[in-house]
């Protein structure tokens, strides 16, 4: 047996800023040789950021991530790091790459470095390239064929990255053949609800497999789309947690660990080579191991409100504003989404600006307001009855075109004050809405961002219920008007006009869509669970037809297995529309890219 | 040898209307018939239109389609065909199939059926998977592993699918030694400029290869951002052509071929398994064979007028829409845009507005009014001016946030149109202008389509040019006033502004942009290619940093090698900003995903 103490470096990194990254690398590799780290271990391209999408295909972006990598280590060691072992993601390129049509363009790799003594004394490349849900890896990437041990310190470290760790087979299947006494996996693993627990199952199970502890260590914050919510933890090779990262922190983990000593394990595996490192083959001299603690996980509308809040934070910051404008309806989304603007930015970064019409209810105007008062944002008050008159002195409309043209100007207003004053302009459309096309197109669906994109209806009364409540809990005022949770969601575009005009019940219709769009169920599935068979129609409609308006729709954090977008996308041009009662699509047209179609524009 | 009468059938489909494309199969295999035909080949996925995209992972629609290519073997038996051998694309599933993570979910398939005697006989299943540029096939389709060979009337004839073609290796490279008399390969292959060349060169390659005269039936038509251009081939065993479709326009190209018998080839080869189907061994008694034409190419400019009109009027009738509305400036972009809608869906269905303000010259609106006048087209003027004052009065703005607000009154006023009398909206941006980020988000920027969105601004006055010419060569009135195509280009939102202001003039702006964009220079190849510096890097600035507009952007038809979108995509939050000089990025804040920056907001 050997010891070393192993240090998980939870970061959060840009993509792009390769400079910035490396600095950040420099300054917690400085903190782990500090707390007595003999290895310190980064996240999946923590030097280039992740996903860094087409910017893989560019040379000069994988020539600078080579280059930057090559100049961290040099700065390692004159900062006095040459012994500290360091293992960072970046991007790389196969040495024996070429081109051919439909392979990457000059054989970007997914690579981690070992680095010590001032250079990158070897790589180890990711294997399985995932290419579903959010990820695209086998457009970006080329795979990597061998599994990297390297020896610190008499302990054979397998190095693996991510997907690898997913999959069966591959390098993670070789480490127990090759002898390894700890098994790294490096990460970019994006949260989704409950991701916490899947990742437990799967270290514990890799761990045993593997016959040797399992060190994992993953991003934090937020990258246009995907939250990352860090976790990393450390098994034995029971599965057993030693220890635990917070999530959704940025921070360093730190663990002594008593591991196997360095064997001669085999050369090759199931078709995967082991290549191995010798850094330093002779143990550590005895030392008292410290005590590493286990973060509590936080609860599951903690969970979800921190990823939504993480995301919102990183996508303003990160694109270098500090403000927010939300329109105030003195409904449920609109206050959410403010009040999780003031907990990402600070309430004095929050504009919100409330837009009554003749149609807005008195409640409305009210309860806007006290949002206001109750969180401390910015708040002003700009009607839209004299626009809207010049409007239609121009141009008369009626129904649809004219409850559009309200949503319009508000639209206009909040761009006008965002490019006005230098804020983004935040969307409060939910995910059950933006399933069904409930929403204006270049109206209530402008913005540069959409915390709220992924949170279905019902769970939007839940976030706000259990914000509420934790403020309660604190002694705090509670942020969110009561009534605006409890009242009866509307529009407000007509007179009289509510939400169940248009679409079923939301327990009913996020019941539906759930089935329907996260698990893939047909129609005759959803009859056969027991949804009444027009309404199933009826909904599959709305959703085939909103697909345009869902991809116009600003991005948001995606906090679910199936977010809009990326991971969920359908033609413009389709006219498949399920029956419930037999497979054949119904011979009517679809008018699914126009965004003047749905319920509402 | 052996005689056999071939139809390719040069369909244009649509996605999801798996009723309606198999009707239109039938008729086409009744029509192939009554031309004398023995086989009948039909495109990559006639049966459900190409590309499905996440309709793919819905066991409904697989079922559907599996369903639909029964039912429609049973109909053409009924209708007398039973005789003739139909070949022809559609989703399937594989039978061993499991599911696995990252697998795609029901193991879809892209396959051919053969189709005889009123069943499915056979099924070739495409091998080689796109994933790259506009193709996500990775993520759709599980792979099959051999050759399918089918004998008709004493012909081998080897069956593969579009990719199959394109790369090394697979069933292609087994048709020689599995013995086939004529390899055809059924593709969805979508339009982009000089395609044809490309595609003949490899047709020609193939067949040398294969040792065997080679026939390729392709699409046509447009598809969301997609446009196949037909161009079916039919090359002989040296790579001669025998006979070649139109592009861009449906109908059934029919070749009589003699071709070797029946041999017994090997069962394998390079690890494909070579499966055999036998129809009928027996060749027909000689018969004279007729003559086969082939099509005039389309020069340069008719080609991408003809795909950019192709586009654009699938678009709007598959989505069951007649007409359009475009903005009308008297300029090149909405001039071209509003000719090219006219001879797509006719002047009667085209609504051009007029939306002058205090800072649009005369002859704006005297050019917009002369387009309307030459082409027929529906024209109105609603002038934007006092709703501007309403607005204004209610929240005062200068500068770019007031330049934006004209912009975004006109999109409204489109928009409302469009929502009152269910129209579609156009766009009329070039490529140039969005590379960029030169327009107005919810402004200029509104519409369900694009046609102009790949097409650089100097493509724009040589299309236009070319339209006008085409029509002096037929008598016809030139559609474009002549003063549209040129004078100075100006978005008139403040006194005197023209688009030299913020921009390079567009002739060395294209040139950085093709070199940046398709090329993927990197801003030191670009000043070794002797572009000034500074241009360099405020070009490749404006080009990061308008990634949001261009997401944001309605889809157009694509006709370049990298259109913006799904093949061409860079992190909406990125940091990345290239120097001349180095490899380094700058570490000024990148502003991305404001919806109010760039250029114009």
């Amino acid at each position: 047996m050997a010891q070393i103490r192993l240090a998980l470096a939870q970061l959060n990194v840009t993509v792009g800023d390769i400079a910035g990254n490396a600095d950040a690398i420099l300054r917690w590799a400085q903190h782990a040789a500090d707390r007595g780290a003999h290895v310190v271990a980064f996240p999946e391209m923590a030097l280039t950021g992740y996903p860094v999408e087409d910017l893989a295909l560019r040379t000069s972006f994988v020539d600078a991530s080579r280059a930057a990598m090559d100049d961290l280590a040099a700065k390692l060691a004159a900062a006095g790091l040459g012994n500290l072992t360091v293992i960072c993601g970046y991007l790389d390129r196969d040495p024996e790459g070429y081109d051919r049509l439909g392979r990457p363009k000059g054989s970007p790799q997914n690579a981690a470095a070992i680095v010590h003594g001032g250079r990158v004394v070897a790589r180890a490349v990711k294997h399985h390239l995932p290419n579903y849900g959010v990820f695209d890896e086998y457009r970006y990437f080329v795979p990597g064929d061998t599994l990297q041990v390297v020896t610190v310190h008499g302990i054979d470290i397998a190095v693996v990255i991510c997907e690898d760790l997913w999959q069966e087979g591959g390098p993670v299947r070789a480490t127990r053949a090759a002898g390894a006494g700890l098994l790294l996996a490096i990460n970019a693993s994006p949260y989704e609800r409950t991701k916490d627990d899947e990742r437990l199952k799967l270290v514990t199970r890799r761990a045993r497999e593997a016959m040797c502890p399992l060190a994992y260590v993953n991003m934090v914050g937020g990258q246009d789309e995907l939250v990352f919510d860090g976790d990393s933890i450390v098994v034995d090779e029971s599965g057993t947690v030693v220890t635990r990262a917070p999530q959704f922190s940025e921070g360093l983990l730190t663990v002594d660990l008593d591991l196997a000593g360095t064997t001669r394990g085999a050369d090759e595996y199931a078709g995967i080579r082991i290549e191995r490192t010798v850094i330093s083959d002779r143990p550590l001299p005895p030392y008292q191991p410290a005590r590493s603690g286990i973060a509590p996980r936080l609860d599951e509308e903690a969970e979800i409100y921190t990823a939504i809040v993480t995301g919102l934070r990183d996508y303003v910051e990160k694109n270098g504003h500090r403000s927010v404008v939300v329109g105030l309806s003195g409904g449920i989304d609109s206050a959410l989404t403010a009040t999780i603007a003031c907990d990402a930015l600070g309430p004095e970064n929050v504009y919100g600006v409330s837009n009554p019409s003749k149609y807005s209810s008195e409640h409305s105007k009210v309860d806007a307001a006290e949002l206001a008062e109750r969180t401390g944002l910015n708040f002003r008050v700009i009607p839209i009855e004299d626009i809207k008159e010049a409007f239609l002195r121009q141009l008369p409309l009626t129904g649809v075109a004219d409850e559009n043209l309200q949503a319009r100007i508000r639209g206009m207003i909040w761009m006008s004050i965002a490019n006005q004053e230098g804020h983004l302009v935040l969307a409060s459309g939910n995910k059950s809405e933006l399933a069904v096309g409930y929403s204006t197109i270049y109206g209530d669906a402008v913005g540069a961002y959409a915390p709220l994109k992924d949170v279905p209806k019902t769970w939007v009364w839940r976030l706000a219920r259990w914000r509420n409540q934790r403020a309660r809990e604190l002694g705090e005022t509670p942020p969110i008007p009561e009534r605006s949770i409890t009242k009866e969601p509307s529009a407000e575009l007509r007179p009289g006009q509510r939400d169940t005009d248009s679409l079923p019940p939301y327990e009913v219709l996020d019941d539906v869509l759930d089935d329907y769009v996260e698990q893939d169920a047909s129609a005759a599935d959803l009859v056969a669970a027991g949804f009444d068979p027009d309404l199933v129609e009826r909904v599959i409609r709305m959703v085939d037809a909103a697909e345009f308006k869902r991809r116009q729709y600003p991005p948001g954090p995606k906090i679910t297995f199936k977010a809009f977008g990326r991971d969920r996308r359908l033609p413009l041009t389709n006219r498949w529309r399920e029956s419930v009662t037999d497979h054949q699509p119904s011979p009517a047209p679809a008018r699914a890219a126009s965004p003047g179609e749905g319920p509402r524009g």
